[in-house]
């Protein structure tokens, strides 16, 4: 079945071009949905009950205030809106020099706590200006600083294994996702330390407000410099969580870089596999025979490299070899075996 | 200059071994550096008048308050706490699945609007875990399924040249940026437009929260499904809301598929072929003579197929090229020419 279905890739004029593809996305998109089911059941079951819990201890607060004061019911929603307008003024101006920068690194880098958002129509306009150009290029520029934080680690390594008069001093991808890994939760740890002691809350909160930031997903639950106007009395601490975010990024980016981005790309590396074939396919003349490399794209690709036993190939029992197939890139046809060695493996991603 | 750069690049024991890369990742960093102190300094002329503004007039209201009711300072504390607490409650029940499962949206697809958050600790650690799960499978899928739909709007576009009449059916990365960019504002204006029917916002408001949700920025200053309680009185808006935020995310993501992705492995496709052109050098046995691709790699690679012209190669008013080349991947040295029409530019991105 297996050569069956690359070979089916190969055919010249076939309908259903890129089946690995779209499987592969099917499968994706039902994933997440599923995914997003199971959060959602969880989340339900873990915060519902203490959400009700509280909205009835705040109702009976409000109505002893209310009892207390006796409001007129404009007067109360007045009050309401006031102090809901006030609260961000309550942590000093959010939109000085210091303050704006903040907001600046939220929107570029998506974390967007909005503790502070823009009040003006004009700010909101080139807020958005500023986003399309900033997204891009700070992606760009996390993903070059990460991957060059990754040959450094990888060297440093090296000479680590060598210093340690190990036999072997390669250093393999899972070295570098367990450094990668435990990098991550290195830096989590010291933000957490260092706002715990800052901003006054607990170890646990502030780990938590570090993944939120570092993932960029912000809430806004916990945001820092808020306290005390350290935004504008407390330089040295502005400048450490400025650092400290753009480094966290620069780390989880890193790990992002080594661990996910190699993904991103497997639907392109295949279509353009596919396309390949089907050009080299085209090129045969009735009659002719075939050449190496097109007499296996059409058969269907040899694995070069896979570790995919011989016996395998067309077995019912090697679905699973499919469903990881299905999640890496496909194998390239080896292509004249005699130029192998001096060529590199034209689209297998590597991990540096 | 030219040649004695990449020259540098090939030496067999060079130190410096990835001048490129170091060059363009400390560009890059200095580029987004720049760009935050710019975004902050417009921000601050932007908001800052109107903050002060804004905050004069909360104080003498909460003054006027004060006097009317003479509230004690600590009541009044109090009364700000609740007022703040109450807040998401007043949106309705935000727990309940609808609801869980719009967080899960918010946490997965990192917008994080801050709307509701998880109070219990037990919410917050599962939060954590469902993000480091859900974050990388969200960004597969999306660019997996944006991928896909370049390639279909691809084949609309060449059908529709074909219908035109028009004698080049090819469709280039041109069009397909066009369209793409086109794709992203439609997309914007329709959510606008529903939007600010639904929730009531001007076109603009409405415009704006859709380009902070898509960007996955996600403020949480507006916010939709907050009204009347239309989590739970009305599913097919609940319906529509989330299939928008999951479509446009991809519309989002194809279009960053097309024209960023290829951006974020340029340092390691580099890294690879320096190795290549070392590892290629390192055959070399002294007094041998050199293959034309081992020579290429010692002198510099020729353009293969980049547009510089032959004559600027070294001249000093190339300095524009050369920052062309820092943002593109290095030209591939050729090798054995024979070979090139049956295969892939080994490592060049190309647009799908």
């Amino acid at each position: 079945r297996e050569l069956r279905t690359t070979g089916r890739q190969a055919r010249v004029g076939d309908r259903s071009r890129s089946p690995r593809q779209n499987v592969r996305t099917a499968s994706l998109i039902l994933c997440t949905f599923s995914y997003l089911l199971v959060g959602a059941a969880v989340f339900d079951a873990l915060e519902s009950e203490t959400e009700s819990a509280r909205k009835r201890l705040l109702e009976q607060k409000r109505s002893e205030f209310r009892r207390k004061y006796r409001f007129s019911p404009e007067d109360y929603r007045e009050l309401e809106r006031l102090v809901l307008q006030a609260e961000p003024h309550r942590a000093g101006r959010q939109w000085k020099f210091a303050g704006s920068f903040y907001f600046a690194i939220t929107v570029i880098t998506t974390i967007g706590y909005g503790h502070a958002a823009p009040g003006t129509d004009a700010g909101k306009i080139f807020c958005m200006f500023y986003a399309i150009l900033g997204i891009p290029l700070t992606l760009v520029t996390f993903q070059s600083l990460g991957e060059r934080m990754n040959v450094l680690v990888r060297w440093l390594l090296q000479r680590l294994k060598r210093c340690a008069g190990l036999r072997r001093t390669q250093v393999s991808t899972e070295n570098m996702v367990v450094v990668g890994l435990l990098s991550c939760l290195g830096t989590l740890a010291m933000g957490a330390a260092a706002f715990s002691h800052f901003e006054g809350w607990t170890f646990f909160h502030a780990y938590y407000y570090c993944f939120i930031t570092l993932t960029t997903i912000g809430f806004g639950d916990f945001v820092a410099l808020q306290r005390d106007e350290a935004l504008h009395k407390r330089p040295p601490y502005v400048a450490f969580s400025f650092l400290y975010i753009l480094l966290g990024l620069t780390v989880i980016g890193a790990f992002l870089n080594l661990v996910v981005l190699r993904f991103l790309t497997l639907n392109a590396e295949d279509e353009r596999r596919d396309a390949e074939g089907r050009a080299s396919l085209r090129r045969v003349r009735p009659g002719d025979p075939l050449r190496p490399s097109q007499e296996v794209a059409r058969c269907g690709a040899l694995p070069s490299r896979d570790p995919i036993p011989f016996s395998c190939l067309g077995a019912r029992s090697c679905s699973r070899w499919k469903l990881i197939r299905l999640f890496t890139a496909a194998p390239s046809p080896p292509r004249l075996h005699l130029q192998i060695l001096s060529l590199p493996h034209p689209l297998r991603r590597k991990a540096i």
